[in-house]
């Protein structure tokens, strides 16, 4: 059934304008002034709200075996949380352990995907063994099943890590296929002896997160990942950016011609390291990789999403209840933080937040705001017919209303978790209406979302 | 007469696809596929072709005094040229003397675009002065003609240029009304010495044009200039950058919070130093400011443009005849470098130039070729209804043929100039036709440009 | 008569050794183990003690016309402070007016050091205007009384400061006679103008100082004079470099091959900027310029001294009462923050303060003290026979007791001043004898310094 | 029996003197003018000459086994070059097998040297396998002989590097002992990979060892090296830095207080990788690791040795026979340039090329060309009693021609290598008599070096 959104003001990364948008076969077919409205079409009168292209969340974990324990969304809940924040699309990580096939790794993610998600989604294909076997399926991954995008841990001896020979193949197969690498850039062993260190040393809350794995650790792995890059010719994309010297070592390496791309995610955008000194444990909420860092480097993030110098915001979504999984690393049981599950669940969070801290604060222009929402990743990662307001583009849209005035709460919100890492945070603006391909969003009998094809 | 352009890729700074256009009362109305056409409907088959949003040139001089002659092109031949290349827009530099008054300086320079030009254009308000009676007469050009950014060079006492006192006031003058200061970065008073050194010396070949005023005078007009934007929190952006150091720069003050942009023009793309040393005086054909740099600054600045750190691409065009006005500084007749009056014309060719040497040699995407040549300009200096494809904006649009070859010469351009600095160059794709406002563009018998009102 | 100073710990820049040293008609003419000791002369056991080279201070100001006020100290009291400290040589800044004679000022700042002081002492020359005739003069100045520094002050128009014309020229000269520019490097335009605008606004104590001449005045004048030294080949120095992003443009420019050296002061190494917003007008004793500054740059400083980024440590010494000269520029009494004498007495205070958080706590080696302290002055200064303990070097010798404890007073300091920005400070080790030119000083009855001569 | 040096030019890295020297019992006893010599004293008449401390060579190689080869020199042929060259101190690489005991290596190094060399000489204790047998034995070295540095080299598995927990552990052990990690900073994984992808595609040649080991790979090396002494607290030091990104780099964590110090080595101040494409295998003679860099990074490590931002001039000597060794890699042969065994033979030459070069051609002052070839490298390493002229230091001398002009040649140098890298470059200066522990070096009978205690 055709779908018309009339009297909106279309806000993309590149312009704005008042016009209706008509919607047909899951695709936007025209968009224009007075548009014609056949008999059967639904419309909505979207006058006095902002109409956006579907978010883009290019960095989510739902399917996440961590420390013995699984995270807590399955992607019913994490997609429908996703489109209620008016993220219509998301990227999902798959970390395969070492001695998985890739090949089965992907098959299992994909299928839990399709089994329920409600969001459109592609994947980042895990790699985290590089050898000819794995090649070969990797390869095929790509081909056959098009997820263009490859995503490494640095150096980590025997766990998801990658060797330097195997980061180095990577790179080279990434660069002859024309697809993305990805990159978690922390040097892993390094974390590994701190976090010994440091336990030893009886500091086990999880206020000793943060020096775990400091500024340094975090920029070591940037300046590696990138001169593999430089060295291989492969196009490069740095997740979960937590500080300035991690942003100004790509940028140095952009100057020198390295296609790299840099992420950042909400979390660093709105917190910093000093939630997790909260007391009673409740620190814990705020323990994810790389960890939230000082106001200083918040504010640098801030200017630098301005510049745009940070091409993208993500979440890391992954999903961790308090009381029974965070509470896993609790000293109080005569655990440490090493044993939290790690992440700040943010999937649903991710735009509304942004808009608040971001246009709504002066901080960033709408354009701005769309492209590192959705825009950016849409291109990045080839994925086709998102990303933007346009004639055969999937009919992905967010109708917004800048005037709500609203408080965050685990209480009121959809992801599977006990717990909100913004509760009680004021937000300006909201998502009123969500559209998946041509079918405004019915949160009782939600449709299925689609994989994407990115070859 | 409605306009109807059926089946052309539409690619703009966010979106890639096939669609109409729609054009009616000079605006898009709209956009999709398979659009119905009214009677009377004029229809242009573009299968196979490219579709642009048209192309804005944010930095050309046409009306130009200079050392005692005048620029050859008048408002006519250059937009012709400019509409030939697929440039739709021009942004002109109102350049007063030091004792005109702003108002009648703006007047004379919008007059004479408003006689004779058949794009549409817009001004950056010359400051050369400010003073109380200046900054009162600057208020009224923003307030009531609608041209919103200042254009000031640095210190060049009693010339154009302003003093330091002048540009904190012009600066705060610009955050207070919200507009932009474009600033010529180069410190006049060191060129000015440098100049007097080489004459002294001998040096008089426009192959010392460039020792006149080398990198580091530039750098340091850079750093000047943003701390001063830094200061007074005003927005900025950065005319005909023509090298690495005064990039960086401007990157790391980007990277402090400030808002400032760089443009960078289509000469120091294609061209470098070594034109300037061509024998019998051809090198005055070569002669800009800033100048001509090396190639590792051009491989710079290509990397820069890929990277998004440089955001426009203009053409700082400036028509002088070789024959008559170049020469004016040979020193063969007893002249020096000094003499010659400044520019490469490039209206015509820098939407051609660009894609040949950018996406057609796989150096930029055709997101990034739109944004730099088009969409980026329109955000940054609100040209409203510009820079894009979308329902509602102006009907200024490009057909681009990918497949033609051909060649840049003198002899066919439209440019009222006796060289061309790219003479014999070969371009990949071309502007088949241009649309102004939903008219495609006759060139025996072209409409009247409009003026871009930027409140 | 002879003198002998036997068994201390002999430290320099580039040794450490116990040993004795046998003086003689004002320089040293031995050093060894078990020297013999004609018979007439003094012997003093220092065994126990760090025997010095005399300290150097490269930068500080004594006759001082500043706002219609003078400086406290005269040459008596501020050399025998300086004695006292272990200083035995000082460089003086001759800051004539634009409209004064550079040789009338050279020779009135040199008599009234030769009346007075009981150090031995040179000069910057102060050039704040450059002209045919000046220029005349300062040749002179440098070839017939071996004052082989030009001082000068950035862009002030109609003060101190010379015009970007004259600062070339000054550096040209500079670099045809191989003499040192030194600069102090803020945009005195600038500041002037932020004063204004603070005190506009009601902002008039203390605290505004640092405000009215932000860091990037300072990054922006260093930025600028270093341009200057790139383009001419001149040999610079920074004097009271107060912040990290002065220091790194200043190494930048090293890293271009620029001949510039970093000097920075003892007050930004042990005093910030809370110190200005002490309450009851107390803020006004730490109001120099540039200013003190916050606690991050401060700890820069620390490592950039420890790497022997920043080469001297000097005490722009310029010693004002608190009572009768700050508060000229009391609030309470309609006064404002502009109207305050610049300056923290510290010529006393320099070697103890570098001593006690230096080596004493671990910060600096031994030798990268007495390098900042005092040899590094030398070379860059050619203070001929200073700043190192060699045969045929003057006798200048500091006998250091680095068990004493102690506290930092005006009650007890010999400068002529009312207050101390050092008060209660305590301090760990002290000159417990100085030596100039073979004569144990005594404060007393104390003996003539000496001009040097530094062709 | 006592020696005099008299008249001579005494140049230090802090003073410039003339005076007589006085040694006995090893040691400098006294310096100063007109000095006593007791009868029996040998008097050498320096009048017209430059006396230097002894020059320090901290990095060569002797004993070095190196695929299936072992380099020509030993410790006899070594020495005498070297005190031929004015270096009358070595510090000598140990590298142990993966497999060896660090202690039986240490004795094995020890005792080559302690045979036969004629000049004094300490070691870094390479460390290749870091567990806690291997740290109870460097323990051992540096506190039962005095061996206080250690030598690593970046991330190879399998052969000399060592993995990154274990370099966590040296730099932590490091700390502990107050003792400096010196570090060969390239990631020989990735030299390895590239290494079989150039022979791979035939490209086979000494001219490809450059590109299988470019200047990423080392910038990579020293940012990974640094940021395990920033974490650990180490004090560090990076052996032979060939490039800007390695040394810009390196003083950035300099800025950030990490206590680092940075060596260059005379190949790389002389030669440029235009020497490594000479025909008929020539360019076989000047592979070394890190390989020779373009004229550009000479330039600026000149610039940045000028400003002391490199601290220390060495060699890397490792002497391998042209024809016989160097072949080992010969194309022509069907071998390639990864079998050549890497060195150029310089430990003769170090000082004369630097004198030529650098105080000779202006590019050095003397006092920065004895503290980089002498006196830096005496702090960093706690040579006790090396590196300057002072008493009780031994009596290490050299008494140097400035007026003498030679040429360098194969057919005349000690070394015992059947080539000069260096061969038909002009000398200006040249070391007429090397003083050892207070011995004329008598190259017929020399007497034994000394290892340096250095705890």
């Amino acid at each position: 059934m055709p779908l018309m959104i009339t009297n909106g003001r279309l806000v993309t990364a590149a312009s704005d304008c008042v016009a209706d948008i008509f919607c047909e076969d899951q695709q936007i077919t025209a968009i224009g002034g007075n548009l014609p409205a056949p008999p059967e079409t639904t419309v909505i009168d979207a006058a006095g709200k902002l109409v956006f292209p579907g978010f883009i969340d290019p960095h989510v974990h739902i399917h996440l075996p961590f420390m013995g324990t699984f995270a807590k969304d399955d992607h019913r809940s994490a997609s429908l949380a996703a489109l209620a924040g008016g993220t219509t699309t998301y990227m999902e990580m798959i970390c395969p352990a070492r001695d998985e096939q890739p090949i089965e790794a992907f098959e299992l993610w994909r299928d839990k995907a399709r089994a329920d998600s409600c969001c459109d989604y592609s994947f980042h294909m895990g790699v985290t063994r590089f050898d000819a076997d794995a090649q070969r399926q990797l390869r095929s991954i790509v081909a056959d099943h098009g997820v263009t995008s490859f995503k490494v841990f640095l150096a980590y001896k025997g766990a998801f890590g990658v060797m330097d020979d195997e980061l180095y193949g990577v790179c080279k197969l990434a660069a002859e296929l024309g697809v993305t690498v990805t990159a978690h850039c922390e040097n892993a062993d390094l974390v590994a002896l701190r976090q010994a260190e440091l336990v030893a040393a009886g500091k086990v809350g999880p206020e000793w997160h943060e020096p775990s794995r400091p500024v340094p650790v975090e920029a070591e792995g940037v300046h590696h990942f990138c001169t593999f890059l430089q060295l291989t010719g492969a196009r490069g994309y740095i997740v979960h950016t937590s500080c300035r010297d991690a942003v100004e070592i790509a940028l140095s390496f952009q100057s020198r011609g390295v296609d790299v791309a840099i992420e950042t995610v909400i979390p660093y955008l709105v917190l910093d390291d000093t939630h997790t000194h909260r007391p009673d444990f409740e620190g814990a909420k705020y323990v994810m990789s790389p960890p939230l860092r000082s106001k200083e480097h918040q504010a640098y993030l801030w200017d630098a999403l301005a510049a745009g110098h940070i091409a993208t915001v993500a979440t890391d979504h992954a999903p961790f209840d308090f009381d029974a999984q965070k509470r896993m690393g609790d000293p109080a049981a005569g655990k440490d933080f090493t044993l939290i599950p790690n992440g700040i669940p943010s999937i649903e969070d991710r735009v509304h937040l942004l808009y608040t801290h971001g246009p709504a604060a002066g901080r960033l222009s709408l354009h701005r705001f769309v492209a590192a929402a959705s825009t950016n990743a849409a291109v990045q990662f080839n994925l086709k017919r998102k990303g933007d307001i346009a004639p055969g583009y999937d009919a992905d849209l967010v109708i917004f209303d800048p005037d709500y005035r609203g408080v965050i709460s685990a209480e009121t919100h959809r992801m599977a978790v006990d717990y909100s890492g913004f509760e009680g945070m004021p937000i300006i603006g909201r998502t009123e209406a969500t559209i998946l391909r041509g079918r405004v969003v019915d949160f009782d009998e939600p449709a299925p979302g689609l994989m994407i094809d990115r070859r």
